[in-house]
């Protein structure tokens, strides 16, 4: 059994990773102090090293561990619709399982650290576009096969499909937040809103007849 | 006539700020050397701070006068269709110009600056957003007001149709060359084919009857 494998050695890397978290998204990726890290983990500046590498390689590990894991929230155990009509409320309701996910103060606010650091470190955005909108996407976009295989959508290019899908839902909350603060995103009732004429627009562009109004099937 | 009215110190206020974006989009804000961006301008620190007042304002006036900039290039002059057969021309043309606009390795390291920063400096955003995405959109909710009135959109809510349009048109291009790098973004056969995409979902959701296809009128 190696060193890192122990119990007692998985609890440090995730106390390091939690106080990363505190320690990067306070101060920045420059203002991080790692002896200030070091201290809040309850281990040696040279314990931090160990298990990560660099100031660098911890940070990657933060935004992917921290990306990955607003994901699967989203992302874990999600059925396809049992039948055409029941697609606008899973759209609607799967739109705001993906906000909700992504508009909270921790995520954020490393998105904001990662597109400030991006052109320095370009792995950060990679790592948070693989864990992030690639993942949401390639898994929106079997979906969306699979429905269109079923005759509910009309979709040729699934990919491209899934790409309005995720933005549509995405960015106007998401980049109200990114330049106005966390507190600029739409309050309960807006997302819903929004998630709903999110769904309406989607299904009259890839939707099969009439299936975005009451009247289908 | 003021000091600052005078045609020589239009000059310097013009150099200085080309010395801040070269400045500020190269080392980022806390990293700009006011000392090197004198000797650029070729004024003293002191005209720096006559002019601008203090390192941020420096910046904010900067983010405001790129980005009003980029944007009149947009908005200036594009007349509405003529007829509602040449809606699906003239909005892919019009989110082909958006991007344009907006792909630029200046703009797309300016918005990473000022996202980076949003959380110190909550004005930075706010500047950003109004004479970015809000003015785009304020001119398309107008623009797509007028084209309801005429029976050539349906459209309840201009603003939400406008930020929507905004949306599908800049999202997936941005967000990736935000992430990824400006490198990522579509080539201009990719970003014809995406425009087209997103004059065909916009047509589908907010258009008239058929006016997304060939058959129309």
């Amino acid at each position: 059994m190696t060193e890192l494998a122990r119990p007692s050695s998985v609890r440090k890397h995730q106390a390091i990773l939690e106080a990363a978290e505190q320690v990067f998204l306070r101060d920045g990726y420059l203002g991080a102090n790692m002896d200030e890290l070091a201290t809040l983990s309850q281990v040696s500046k040279q314990t931090v090293y160990k298990h990560f590498g660099s100031k660098e390689a911890l940070f990657i590990e933060l935004v992917s561990t921290m990306t990955t894991l607003a994901g699967n929230e989203l992302h874990d155990e999600v059925p396809d619709p049992a039948a055409a009509d029941e697609l606008p409320t899973f759209l609607e309701k799967y739109a705001e399982r993906q906000l909700n996910a992504v508009l909270t103060p921790r995520i954020l606010q490393l998105r904001r650290l990662v597109i400030g650091e991006a052109a320095r470190f370009p792995e950060l955005g990679q790592v948070l576009w693989d864990r992030g909108p690639r993942r949401a996407m390639t898994s929106m976009a079997a979906r969306f096969s699979r429905l269109a295989t079923n005759g509910w959508l009309r979709v040729d290019e699934p990919a491209t499909a899934a790409s309005f899908f995720n933005w549509l839902v995405m960015s106007g909350p998401l980049n109200q937040a990114m330049l106005l603060g966390d507190q600029a995103a739409p309050d309960p009732a807006g997302l819903r809103d929004h998630c709903a004429e999110v769904a309406r627009v989607f299904l009259a562009a890839y939707g099969c007849n009439n299936s975005t109004t009451s009247e289908s099937h």
